[in-house]
């Protein structure tokens, strides 16, 4: 055994005691498996004397991270603090100025400054882990750069946000499994539950908003593509909008309705997106539910595969921050991206009015005569045709709102985004249309 | 970019082939990932002259693989001859003696002399990669091995034979979604089609009798637990005794039925088993259908992860066979089952007797007085208690066949053989009890 790889650990949240906790109660199979100790040398975090259940006594204690980052006696800086900047950004700066890999969590810096970050490291001979930014505990990081290595990846998807799929998988299972449709609850008391349970933040915007989804295919495209990170050219829309209407309507038409990130090679340009998706039953990702994560990469020559398991939480994420400290301790840096930080191309957008896929649509109208007609001369005018419109029981009586359901065929973004103006113009149509897309994975 | 990493390859059959292809249609990409060009310079197979509509002229030819592993311009022998002894074998120990790592498909080889091979490569500063030997193009040899790295492994199981799975996936779906359960072919019926479109050897079985399935947890479970590979320790039942009835009635009964591999640690025993298994539908592992392999490994701290991917054919082989050389390319050089092979611990095993789960059995009882008493005595005497009992519709008359369908309480292996026997006791019983062991994952 060689000499113990020396760790200092910026921020003690959840995550950094975790990770404390793991690296202290499975040191022996670590070491076993790094072919040496890895060893807390110095930790950071805003209060000192807050009670976390592990004793820092043994450590230095830094008040700042970035400090911390330049003068420990490390070799390997975990960066656990979060956010795209201030002292998570410094702190890893520092840390690659002075020469020291770092290890993260935080997808949002990634995602932000992850081709900057990834050149300075390889400039200093470093390397950057951060398989816990992305799913959590399922090593897909590992999985796309080196167990997928030999394949051009045309296409990756997934749940890459727990908060979100709980929320999914709670108003479609209203009270459990058989429940009845009309117990379905809608987004706002789900999300109200989420956060007592604390499968939700407080401020729960980045997760629901889709930021967060948006953040780690950023990531995620870069590592497949080989492309520089653009997570200003992620389209994103997130789950407020979805109501246990949808929920309903999707589970008759044989779906679900999942948040998933895609990121897709067409035609040498690259599409990225966020928004819920209407997935077919019996698609493996369908049954991911719960606060699991899921990720499908396709490669040229592996075909499909996907890996499921839980996308947050102290433990998963501990496993994969220790997962990439037992690689760095056992003498592997690789490229961050998987090839040269200098090589990773900047690939055209494959704008989302040129995406195209097939649609479900929910409109509520007054319940008239002449109102179907109008609707569907909206889409005739388009050009979309309908694959099948779904009118049930009428209201109370004539001039009532009723919902109508239209699931089309496959057509272009710019065509629905015409065609939902028109619907927003016409007389009957009483608030703005909802549109899911339809994904055929 | 420095040398080439040299290769030769031993064994042109499909997925030798497929190997090649990949390495020449994704030279470029490959060598971005590995740092540098992996360049074939030599081959070995039986006949030189058969078509693989690939050129093989720019390779130094071997007729004989033990001699190409000792003698040719290469750093790396590629084994994909198979069978755990003769040339296979023998090229391998022979390119380890000349110093070279050794990538390899053949579990068969591994299940019998992995820890000695794992002693030689090391002793030799050389390693063995074998994710091609598990689960195909599934990355599960890395994921466990580095992904999990941090985690203590309590179980691994999975669907590892695709030709079984295929069957079962079949017998289940007789003639595709919502077909009548009359229309639900035997397994002899499936086999044979299976054989016809080549997803069943003619000579199948290595895979319906467990073998291959056993092979593979084999490698697993040295890899899992940190022990020696133990493959005679492995309970090996196949699935030839599953009929298109039990397949009907584990789906009425909410299963289905999987070929599963299982390595568990019991109090500090391990127990390996390959046997069909009931498994709950809505279970994650229960959708896998087809051709298709998934692994889940359940860890302390990362909690359950599975992986799913096409587990054989020539892309998804070739793309685990290129992952191992990119990382040789690269220059990890691993420890083969994830520690010291000096470390790899003898752990012992759990007899199959000692065994406790639930169980499904069904009997093909004369329908007369009496007899539903003598099996529920039967039970009561071996203290095994039932969950149900399904006896439906009787036979023509009094004195006809029934199958009755019980499924018990937890139990032990023990116990439940016992009672096997006193059914075929029974005057009642017409032929041996089928027994299907229940998983609760």
């Amino acid at each position: 055994m060689s000499t113990p790889l020396r760790i200092a650990v910026a921020g003690l949240g959840t995550v950094g005691a975790g990770t404390l906790r793991l690296l202290s109660e499975n040191a022996e199979a670590i070491a076993a498996r790094a072919g040496r100790a890895v060893q807390v040398t110095a930790v950071s975090a805003r209060d000192r004397t807050r009670d976390r259940g592990i004793d820092l006594s043994g450590y230095q204690w830094f008040d700042d991270p970035v400090e911390m980052a330049a003068r420990a006696d490390a070799d390997v800086m975990v960066e656990l603090i979060g956010g795209s900047e201030g002292p998570a950004k410094e702190a890893v700066e520092a840390a690659l100025s002075a020469g020291r890999s770092v290890v993260t969590a935080n997808k949002a810096l990634l995602a932000h400054h992850g081709t900057a970050l990834a050149r300075q490291a390889e400039g200093a001979g470093c390397t950057i882990g951060y398989e816990a930014a992305v799913a959590g505990g399922i090593p897909i990081i590992k999985g796309l750069r080196e167990g997928l290595a030999g394949n051009r990846i045309s296409r990756v998807y997934g749940i890459l946000n727990g908060t979100c799929n709980y929320i999914l998988t709670q108003m479609s299972d209203g009270g459990g499994p058989g429940a009845n449709p009309i117990e379905r609850q809608d987004f706002d008391a789900v999300l109200a539950e989420a956060q007592r349970l604390g499968y939700a933040e407080a401020d729960p915007g980045f997760d629901i908003d889709g930021v967060d989804t948006a953040h780690k295919l950023a990531i995620l495209t870069a590592l497949a593509f080989g492309c520089e990170v653009d997570f200003d050219a992620v389209y994103v829309e997130g789950i407020r909008n979805v109501s246990a209407l949808d929920v309903a309507y999707a589970e008759e038409l044989g779906y679900c309705i999942k948040l998933l990130g895609v990121a897709q090679q067409v035609n040498g340009a690259v599409e990225q997106r966020v928004h819920p998706c209407m997935v077919r039953k019996g698609q493996p990702i369908a049954s991911v539910d719960g606060v699991f994560n899921a990720v499908v990469a396709d490669g040229d020559f592996v075909d499909t595969t996907m890996y499921e398991g839980r996308g947050a939480g102290a433990g998963p994420t501990a496993s994969a921050v220790v997962a990439d400290l037992i690689d760095i301790a056992r003498g592997a840096t690789l490229p961050v991206f998987g090839i040269a930080a200098s090589g990773l191309r900047r690939l055209p957008t494959l704008p989302m009015e040129r995406h195209s896929c097939a649609y479900y649509l929910r409109l509520l109208v007054l319940d008239k005569p002449g109102v179907i007609a109008d609707v569907s001369a909206v889409l005739r005018d388009a050009e979309i045709s309908m694959e099948s419109m779904l009118q049930r029981g009428r209201a109370q009586g004539e001039g009532e709102a009723v919902p109508v359901i239209i699931m089309t065929h496959e057509t272009t973004e710019a065509a629905m985004q015409g065609a939902l103006a028109r619907f927003a113009d016409l007389e009957a149509t009483l608030e703005p249309p909802q549109l899911i897309r339809i994904v055929d994975f």
